[in-house]
């Protein structure tokens, strides 16, 4: 060792790289469900040798297996190269998706694999504590059959509302009516629980999800735009989620449309929510209110749109323009409830948004559909969950719990 | 050496880490205009030795020079560490910023030092050609007086529309009525030199140099909203310009704003840029059109705004607001003319903007006037130019051109 590597404490420096190399093979092994120590040592740029390593050490962590090579999967003349897969029996993270209406909550395996769920109604005006709990029964159902030896790395939230970076704070959950709740605490304090918790804005968990396993995987400006209640966007640009300073970016809901319109609860008229969101869907195709949390099954009953829900098309569109404008994507995934609405009335969205996009950023830009469906959310909030693995899979093995059903029935 | 480095073929490596290395001191003495040895091994956590060579190669390009130790600079027992500064005689580029009514061009050098500069109107209605030809009148006055062995890095242009990133095409310059227009060969070609030339949107560039030298030195989320015959923005998050996939991000000028309002060159009604550009604001104040161009000063000689200017002021802070829900900024810097409007008018713009924004992203962001006054576009034209010298000086040098006035004369 130089005396230059000596000052600099390069030892240290190697051990981060180690770590840091195990996460990032395991991300790429997250990422493709299933690969090769070939396909590894190609995509990292190591050496075979290297890898090796790697993947033996993640594989005496319990995090991936050895898999028999595929019939056919030989290259040139040597012998197949030994396959890593995820560990059936290996870390899991549990994912929530907090809606306006419903919670829905997966035990999730690395590689996106959702192993169990269950899901409840959330009660209108319920109490963050009552919601809490709520959440808490839907996760010890889902941890039920988890075997006892696998770790539980850490708890994923989607929130319909304001998530603050820095703590995971719900600033504001509008339609919930909450204010400033500390949801993560609750949660676990309903479950007698410590493991790491994350909470993010759905819309921000639904870009980061399509970016990673659906509609936009290799897409590095994506916009994932979340019609449900309230209408919010996620943004990925560059290969990163675009956050702003305190977490609260994407607030497209927002955006002023109709200035003689609707009432918004933000205290402003005619905001685009109020013009596009699940009331005034469900507006448009006379349906009751009370129905809101069905609008999916409503509209997927419908062959005909009417003309209101035509012009309630054309306002998406128009609203997605000023989003093309101004953010220039390649990809905007439509979410929630905009998937129906898109099938429905996809030709007047398409006519909104190029009669208000401008020529240039509307020539590169497509809208798609989630590539998983209602479930993007979902495993955004495995995602987020999920990182600390990626970062340094030791360190987050040994913040990690085992015997989780023992621990939630004691 | 190992044989795995080798078989990474690591002395490129290592030539390319040095040449990196080279561009971050330039960077860091850039950035501060004179700094010292000891500051530069501290900021780049490299040993004194290896910063010593640094800085004495770039002496020996004639990019930077030595300077007297300032008294009283001595730190400790030891003798005060060497300064850093720019050399009088180095490289320096062309900024260019084009505006609707006037081209301003200038010479400037490492640090930001702008040597010498000039301005002349602009044609409404003008060919590019003609814009072309004014504009190395311009460059040939500002380089009358540089020294014969500076080297020529660079011109950069900053443009009042959308360029497209890939190489530079003005794709629309809607107020100058140009389309796919390749402005920067026109000026090579009236200039008949053969240097690199880089254009970007005139937004995009103030948000760049306010980030660099302006009102948003190491704020990581800034926008820059230009207000001038058309209102555009440019928009640094997490410290690095978001460019969208076609590098067109940041049209807020066709934010949707007043749907019965004025037409829009755009096709559309009511567009926000046809509430608060320029020809609105000279409405306000019943300037005559014509008079546009000098509506800065007709601004600055008002003291008690009047309502309709008042009634502009809100709509500005009501814009911005969609601004601040779509990207939560830390500093919102009002370019263009806004400076001036901001300065009637403040109180209005800050009400409209406090009733439009969600509370969370309101309470974190402020609003700036810009530190380098209208220069802003101008100076980030100057950094795009300079950015070569950044990533590899020594390749930067390799394609500069020195005895550039001979060659213009030639």
């Amino acid at each position: 060792m130089s005396p230059q590597q000596r000052r600099s404490g390069l030892g240290t420096n190697q051990e981060a790289i180690r770590r840091h190399n195990l996460g990032t093979v395991l991300r790429h092994v997250h990422g493709a469900g299933q690969t090769s120590r070939a396909e590894l040592t190609s995509l990292m740029g190591l050496n075979r040798s290297t890898i090796a390593g790697l993947v033996s050490e993640l594989e005496s962590l319990g995090i991936t297996e050895h898999a028999t090579p595929l019939e056919g999967s030989r290259q040139g003349a040597g012998r197949p190269s030994a396959r890593v897969r995820i560990a059936r029996e290996g870390p899991y993270v549990i994912a929530v998706d907090l809606g306006v209406d419903r919670a829905v909550v997966a035990r999730v395996g690395l590689g996106g694999h959702v192993i169990q769920r269950a899901h409840a109604p959330v009660l209108r005006d319920g109490e963050a504590w009552q919601v809490g709990a709520a959440v808490a029964a839907l996760i010890r159902t889902v941890v039920e059959d988890a075997p006892s030896a696998a770790p539980l790395v850490g708890i994923g939230i989607s929130v319909p509302g304001l998530v603050r970076r820095s703590d995971g704070l719900i600033r504001l959950a509008p339609n919930l009516e909450w204010h400033d709740v500390s949801f993560g605490g609750i949660v676990l304090a309903a479950l007698g629980l410590d493991v790491p918790v994350s909470l993010a804005n759905d819309a921000d968990l639904g870009a980061l999800a399509e970016h990673t396993r659906g509609a936009g995987v290799a897409v590095d400006e994506l916009i994932y735009v979340s019609g449900n209640v309230g209408v919010g966007a996620g943004v990925i640009s560059g290969g990163h989620r675009l956050e702003g300073v305190g977490g609260y970016a994407g607030e497209v809901g927002h955006l002023r449309f109709n200035p003689d319109g609707r009432p918004c609860h933000c205290g402003n008229l005619g905001c685009w929510e109020t013009e596009v969101g699940a009331y005034a869907i469900a507006e448009a195709i006379q349906c009751p209110p009370d129905k809101v949390a069905q609008l999916d099954e409503v509209l997927d009953e419908f062959d005909r749109p009417s003309t209101a829900l035509r012009a309630t098309g054309t306002a998406l569109g128009q609203g997605l323009a000023s989003i093309v404008n101004m953010f220039n994507p390649q990809v905007v995934v439509l979410g929630g409830y905009f998937r129906s609405l898109y099938r429905l009335v996809g030709a007047d969205v398409d006519a909104g948004l190029a009669d208000r996009a401008l020529p240039a950023p509307l020539e590169s830009v497509r809208l798609e559909l989630p590539g998983l469906g209602s479930d993007s959310p979902l495993h955004g909030a495995a995602e987020i969950a999920l990182e600390p693995l990626f970062v340094d899979p030791v360190a987050a093995l040994g913040t990690a719990l085992v015997d989780v059903r023992a621990r939630l029935a004691g």
